[in-house]
C-alpha cells in the first residue's frame, strides 16, 4: 500500500527536497496533490513526473497553462480554493505544509479538522497560530509532525514517551556567522556577512534570522506550541557543528537527544514515513554521524549557552512567548519587516531587534483567535515600518 | 494503584539502590517479594521496612532466623524454591533480576514464561542464555527491560520505534583506568591500579572488567541478545565522562542518544516505572545533564574509537558473539576465573585475555540449550584454571 502525500509549497526548498525523498521511494509514497505559487514551469514538471490528482497554483493564468499542458484527468485549481483542494479534496494520508507565511493557514486548518496528519514545515504558521492548530488537531485526533530539524529531533525523542514527563526541552543553535564577534561588530555587520551560515544552506530570510538568533527564538515558540511546554522550560544551546539538534530532559533525570547530519531530507523523510522510518538510506557510519570528527580517532560535541546581550532577538522571542496571545504573531511579522529593511540597506543589523521591540511594545495583550492574529500581524508590520523609517539609513549596507 | 515489585538479589548493589528508589515513591511502588543470599541481617531489615509477602534466602539457617523475626503473615522460603517463589508466587508486576551469576536463572525463566515484566540487571544471565530468555519472553509476551545504564540508554532510544529500522547500536565505554596507558604498562598493571575507575563505583569484578574492557564486551553481547542486532552492527565508543550511555543509529540516517549522570538509580527507576517515568526527581539542570562542563560557559562530549590491541578482551567478546551458541557463556565463565586469579595475584593483568582465549579455543561450536550452556560454563572454568596454572605467578601483584 502506498502512503499518499500532498504538498503545499511544492516548488519551495522543502517541497522540492520532499519530492526528492518521495522519488527515491516509489514503492512507499504516491503524490496526490501539489500546490505552488507562481513557478508554473517547475510545478508543471513536477505534475508530469508525479502525476497527482490535484494541482494548484496562485493565479488563473498559471492554472490555464497547467490545464492546457496536463492530462485531462488532472484537476487544476487556483488560489485559496486550490490550496484547500490539494490539502483536503486530494485525500492525502499526509499533508506536507511547506508554504511560507500565512497563505495556507485555512487549507492546513481544514485538513487538521478532518483529522489528516500534517507534516508541518511552516514556522510562521506555528508561531502565530500554533495554539489554534494544536487545539484543532486535538479535537479531530490529527497529528502534527514537525519538519524543522530541531523540532523533528524533539518529536523523535518523544515518540513512545509520556508527554507529561517532559522536564525541559533543549534546542541547539549553530550560533550563526556572528557567534564569535563582539557586540559592536555585530551591530554593523553587512548583509554579505549575515549570509555566511556555518552549516546549513537556506534562504536569505532564514539566514539573516539565523545570524540574529531570531530563527532560534521563533523555534522556541514553535517548540512550546507543538509540545505544550512553557518558555521557562525551553533552553537554547549553541552547538556550532549542528550534529545534535535537540534534547528532551525527562522528569526522572534521563535525557534523550537526536543527532543527524545537517541535511533537511532526513527530517522530511521522517515526517513522511512516521511512525515508520525509511529503510534504505545508505549505511550510516555511526562515528561520522556523531560528527565533528577532529581526526580519525576522535569526535567531539560542544555546547555553550547563548548570549542574550549580543543576540537580543532571542530574548524578544522569549518575551513574546511569555506574553502569549497574539504577541508571537506580532514578533514574527515585525521581524519580517525588519529583515527586509536590513537586506535592502534600510537599517543596520543591530537595529533589527529595536524594530521588533518597537512592534512588541505597541502590541496589546489579547486572546488569540483567527481574527485577532490577523489584526496583530497587520499592526506589527505597521509599527515595524514606523521604526524602520525612524532609523538612520545605512548606505554602506546596500 | 501501586505497582508491585519483587527483587532477586535485594541486598546487592542494584537491589539496595532499587529499594532506595522504591522508598522515595511509596505512592507508586509496593514490594511483594525479596530474595537475598546470606546477608540475613540486611534482608531482615529490608523485610521489616518494606513488608513483602514473600522473603527468601540461600540457606535454611537464615530462613529460620527470618521466620523467627518476621510477622506470621510473611512467607519465608529457601534456595532455588525461594527464588522461584519470590519471582512467581509473589505475583509482582515487575521482577527485578539483580542476582549475580546463574543462581536465579530458573526463577527468572519461570517468571518470563508467565509473562511477567523483568527488569534485568544480571549481565551474565543475558550473556550466557539471552537467546533462551528472549525466546521465552516472545512466547509469553513478557517484556525484558534492561537496568544496565548502556542498555537502558538503548532501550529508551528504542521506545516507540520500529525495531526493524535499527541500523546500528553504539555503546559508550568510560575506557577505564588504563585508557591512556601504553600496552606494556597495562600488561603489568596492579590490582590497585585496576580498581581506580574514573566515574562509576562498582564491585571489584566489574571494576577489573571495566579496566580490561571485558565489561564492554559482555555488554555488546547483552545488547545483541536484548535488541536482536548482530555483532557487526554494534559499536563501542570510548567516552571518558560517561554522560552519553548509548546511541541508536536508524536506517533513515537519524541517530538517537540517551544521556544521564552516572547514577544507577536512574536506569533502575526507569526500569521500575516503565512505560511511565518517575515524576519528581529534583529539577534537572539540562546544561549540567550534558555534563562534562569544562567551565561555566561550555560543555563538551568526546568520543573515541576503542583500541582492540591494547584491550584484547573486547575483541574476544566480539569473537564469542560472532561464534554464538555457548561461546558467550564460556567467555563469561572463563573471565570470572581469570579475574579471580588476577585479583589474588595469580596472573598478570595482561594475562586475563590469554586465559579467556584459551577457554574459547577449547569451546566447541554447539547449539545453545539449558543443558549445553551449563556444560560450556563448567568446561570453560576448567580450561581457564588450566591456563591460570600455566601462567607464571606474579608476587608483585599481591
Amino acid at each position: 500500500m502506498h502512503k499518499t502525500i500532498s504538498i503545499l509549497g511544492s516548488t519551495g526548498s522543502i517541497g522540492t527536497q520532499a519530492l526528492d525523498v518521495i522519488a527515491r521511494h516509489p514503492e512507499r509514497f504516491r503524490v496526490v496533490g501539489l500546490a505552488a505559487g507562481r513557478r508554473i514551469d517547475q510545478l508543471l514538471e513536477q505534475a508530469r513526473r508525479f502525476a497527482p490528482a490535484w494541482v494548484s497554483c496562485a493565479e488563473p493564468e498559471g492554472a490555464a497553462a497547467l490545464r492546457a499542458a496536463l492530462p485531462a484527468g488532472t484537476r487544476v485549481a487556483v488560489g485559496a480554493e486550490g490550496l484547500r483542494a490539494v490539502a483536503v479534496d486530494s485525500e492525502p494520508d499526509v499533508l506536507l505544509a511547506a508554504t511560507d507565511g500565512a497563505v495556507a493557514f485555512e487549507a492546513v486548518f481544514a485538513a487538521l479538522e478532518r483529522g489528516k496528519r500534517i507534516a508541518v514545515a511552516n514556522k510562521e504558521l506555528i508561531v502565530a497560530a500554533g495554539e489554534l492548530l494544536v487545539a484543532a488537531a486535538k479535537r479531530s485526533g490529527a497529528e502534527l509532525v514537525p519538519v524543522d530539524s530541531e523540532h523533528s529531533a524533539l518529536f523523535q525523542c518523544l515518540v513512545g514517551e509520556p508527554p507529561e514527563r517532559i522536564a525541559s526541552l533543549i534546542l541547539t543553535a549553530s550560533g550563526g556567522p556572528f557567534w564569535e564577534l563582539p557586540a559592536a561588530a555585530i551591530r554593523e555587520a553587512s548583509v554579505a556577512d549575515a549570509l555566511r551560515h556555518p552549516t546549513w544552506n537556506m534562504g536569505v530570510k532564514n539566514t539573516v534570522d539565523s545570524a540574529s538568533l531570531m530563527n532560534k527564538g521563533l523555534e522556541v515558540i514553535e517548540a512550546s506550541r507543538l509540545f505544550g511546554v512553557p518558555a521557562e522550560r525551553i533552553e537554547v544551546l549553541v552547538h556550532r557543528t549542528s550534529v545534535a539538534h535537540g534534547f528532551v530532559v525527562f522528569s526522572d533525570g534521563n535525557v534523550k537527544a537526536q543527532l543527524a547530519p545537517p541535511d533537511m531530507r532526513l527530517p522530511i523523510g521522517y515526517a513522511l514515513a512516521y511512525p515508520d522510518r525509511l529503510p534504505d538510506v545508505e549505511r550510516v557510519d555511526a562515528f561520522a554521524a556523531l560528527g565533528a570528527a577532529l581526526d580519525a580517532e576522535r569526535a567531539r560535541l560542544d555546547f555553550a549557552r547563548p548570549d542574550f546581550e549580543r543576540f537580543p532577538c532571542l530574548g524578544l522571542a522569549y518575551e513574546a512567548l511569555r506574553r502569549g496571545g497574539t504577541v508571537p504573531a506580532a514578533l514574527s511579522a515585525a521581524n519580517e519587516i525588519a529583515v527586509e529593511a536590513f537586506v535592502r540597506g534600510g537599517i543596520r543589523f543591530g537595529d533589527i531587534a529595536g524594530v521588533v521591540a518597537h512592534a512588541l511594545a505597541g502590541t496589546p495583550d489579547e486572546p488569540l483567535s483567527l481574527q485577532s492574529v490577523r489584526g496583530a500581524d497587520a499592526r506589527a508590520r505597521r509599527l515595524a515600518r514606523e521604526a524602520v523609517e525612524a532609523s538612520s539609513p545605512t548606505p554602506a549596507n546596500r
